[in-house]
């Protein structure tokens, strides 16, 4: 991910796609048309239709050099995998209704780590440009976008393709930012707000003297659903993250703070709220969407919207894998019944053709901004060149609040500073390694464990049946 | 179950009881307070505290004889284990928070039916007075009661208890019934518009422009259910009941009629709403819950409140049973995220605790019905002899609307009726057996059809847990 990577030629990013595409009809299931040219959209033609214009930009290459930098994930692994390139060729052209975005600053999201490992299945295999929001500058649109014109400050929000410095999408991908919002702000905004809205207002239909439990309540998602939840009067909101971040989660809202590390957030909030929840949102999968279920009171509902368990150290982590799917949450109507309970499931990437639905929460989550009611907290922000730094510290959750890429280059000195911390970057690497080792084995511990509990479960588990049984009879 | 089962004594009832507390020693889970005295509340004493109160009752009983028809549901099975009962004891003695109510009119619901065969836990076991819902006048309030008087008129929910001529609830468990409507629209309101208010409103989060399917739209709920879609701009209805049903539930609000006995529900809907629904509410079960959940839109949701499906035939069919259990709804939290689908589980019977939420609820309810936008259909009123004739009708899906239960004693003539019909019933009868017959007959053939499919997708579920494995790797 470091400098010295980039720039790579257009052409060899050309001939990786070609290959791809090559290994994409073999396997029905990949996409590859996603990073190049130089944005995606989920309507445009396959790849393989593409190619011969493909083929035509790169031999025009001579008549007109449009270069722009791109991050690009070039294969699963840790955070060395997404590499920034320098892309050269024809300035794209725009189909009906596409804008082309220069883009200011990215944001960065779980998802964009599970891609990395290989675990999200939106992403379209690599080498691809990850990136799901930005904002930036409209700089041209094309026939039949009436609602947008050049010069105009947008957020965008797209499946993947916007970790990059120009960016060509639907113009309906794209919302003006309001007055006053900038543009960290704007690109810190669209997935951590929809996302938080949706679950909270649709499926959780969150009303006053409501509780609502929020894990990772330091993270991007949690500061959006916090602020949501204060939109409502008396709402309670459980928010679970290290001791060092509680200061500033109570401060942005959260009535009871959790240290999930060193207490068992169950009997926390049980002792607080002994009936249970209303609403848990629950990133984390595995054995917690379990506690979660058992927490909801009746007409509570949980809704699930993504398996962070499932990340342990920079690679893609077996063991967490298998654990998480292990105890992957599944549940029978029978027993929703009888607790009155709802589950669901959530994850704006899987919405991306939903165009109405998310333009009406975007709608009404930037009149709440310009009420003043909610504001994006922003972590830190990186250079391009610095993703692989940013992505350590979420993935380490060092953050409160957003994640930035600035597609602004890094000045002289930065470089040099940037340098001399290479050498500490190798150290960082080792540390990295000991760090997944410990994790490995810590887990297989536990795995050992969990082994024996489910045993335990197993033997339960009949006893139940045996009770039914002797009830049906 | 017809009138020469009745009067049976109280002493009987009385024996039968003890009997019934002994046998609840041994068996933990079931509850034995339940028909005696003349109602129940949630909050009472076990039955063994109260064993020598009773006692003191039937030696008493030449002092003041308080005379009352009970139905009594006497063990599992048929349509005659339902029997009139006349209870005589002494004027129940009211504990804080009480009143007593000369019940006018009950409601007979699906779960009711369910108990009957042993299938409903929320009925404690035999002899039990069954009923949730009932009308009629206070006859006498107990301390601390203070927003109910003598005479008012009430509609009543509680567990269980209400099929008799007097009931002891707790005052919390009446509402006032609005100027205007009839003791049969009374005990026609509380379960079914309760029941549909909290899947819709609640759960579903039900808004303008949406789409929701109801089955056996020409039942209680059903009807409960088109009218308060109804109360939302542009909601399109999809509502299954045979073809003879659909000009009554077209004409109550249902936008598309399915005949569900001649057409794929599924196929229907489809070629309408390709996108499919927004909301589908479930009270059949088994694979008719599948086939729901598949045919939600992002962002939909299913709402489970019954297994219909386990009723075929008067008596528990142990086949039916077992098919709707193995053919049981589960789903994976992973499966929901990648669908963006909500599966939530509704029934009234598990929240009798909620006092504050159903009061909230009926507040509106009752509030939708004054302003003449709600008003419950009666298919057709029996008197407590009937009981019988009542739930076969109900169980053969007969019904357009609410089958209600009078406490009004039978006229002579109609007992006379009656009694003519009986030699019929004997007819019915043999006719019942021969159904059950073949009702059995055709689940064994469906049971073997259903194995086939069954071993099918198991091979089916291998191949996927392959491309899975291949995914991971």
């Amino acid at each position: 991910m470091s400098g010295e990577d980039a720039p790579a030629q257009q052409q060899n990013a050309e001939e990786q796609k070609k290959q791809d595409a090559k290994k994409g009809a073999e396997e029905p299931k990949a996409e590859t048309k996603a990073d190049s040219p130089p944005a995606t959209e989920p309507a445009a033609p396959p790849a393989a239709e593409k190619a011969p214009e493909e083929e035509k930009a790169v031999e025009e290459e001579v008549e007109e050099v449009f270069s722009y930098r791109s991050l690009v994930l070039t294969g699963y692994g840790g955070y060395d995998k997404v590499k920034l390139q320098v892309k050269k060729g024809k300035k794209p052209e725009l189909k009906p209704g596409e804008v082309l975005v220069r883009v200011k600053m990215c944001g960065l999201n779980f998802a964009d780590l599970m891609a990395r490992q290989g675990l999200y299945d939106r992403l379209p295999s690599p080498p691809v440009t990850p990136g799901m929001e930005c904002s930036g500058l409209i700089e041209a649109v094309g026939e039949e976008v009436s609602e947008r014109k050049v010069g105009d400050k947008v957020l965008v929000i797209n499946r993947n393709g916007l970790w990059q410095e120009v960016a060509v999408v639907p113009a309906t991908h794209t919302f003006l930012i309001p007055e006053g919002m900038s543009f960290e702000e704007a690109a810190a905004l669209p997935v951590n707000y929809l996302t938080a809205y949706l679950m909270l207002f649709d499926f959780g239909h969150l009303r006053p003297n409501q509780s609502v439990l929020i894990h990772m309540a330091a993270g991007g998602v949690g500061i959006a659903a916090t602020q949501l939840c204060r939109t409502v009067k008396e709402v309670t909101v459980f928010g679970t993250a290290s001791a060092a971040k509680h200061e500033v989660i109570t401060e942005g809202g959260v009535t009871h703070a959790i240290d999930y590390r060193t207490k068992d957030y169950v009997e926390e909030i049980r002792k607080i709220s002994p009936k249970g929840l209303d609403i848990v949102l629950d990133p984390l999968g595995g054995s917690d969407t379990h506690k979660g279920y058992n927490l909801l009171k009746p007409m509570g509902r949980l809704i699930s919207y993504g398996a962070a368990n499932m990340l342990s150290g920079q690679k893609k982590n077996l063991i967490a894998v298998a654990k998480t799917w292990y105890h992957q949450f599944s549940v029978h109507s029978l027993s929703l019944i009888q607790g009155n309970r709802g589950v669901c499931g959530f994850h704006l990437g899987y919405l991306d053709s939903e165009t109405e639905l998310i333009a009406q929460a975007m709608e009404v989550i930037l009149q709440l901004y310009r009420q003043g009611k909610i504001k994006p907290r922003i972590d830190s922000t990186y250079h391009l060149e610095q993703v692989g730094d940013a992505m350590r510290r979420m993935q380490e959750r060092n953050n409160i609040g957003k994640i930035i890429l600035t597609t602004e280059p890094m000045k002289e000195e930065e470089k040099k500073e940037e340098a001399k911390k290479d050498d500490k970057k190798e150290e960082k690497k080792k540390e990295d390694k000991k760090k997944d080792d410990k994790k490995k084995e810590d887990t297989k511990k536990e795995e050992k464990k969990e082994e024996k509990k489910k045993e335990e479960k197993k033997e339960e588990k009949k006893d139940e049946k045996k009770e039914v049984e002797k009830v049906e009879n």
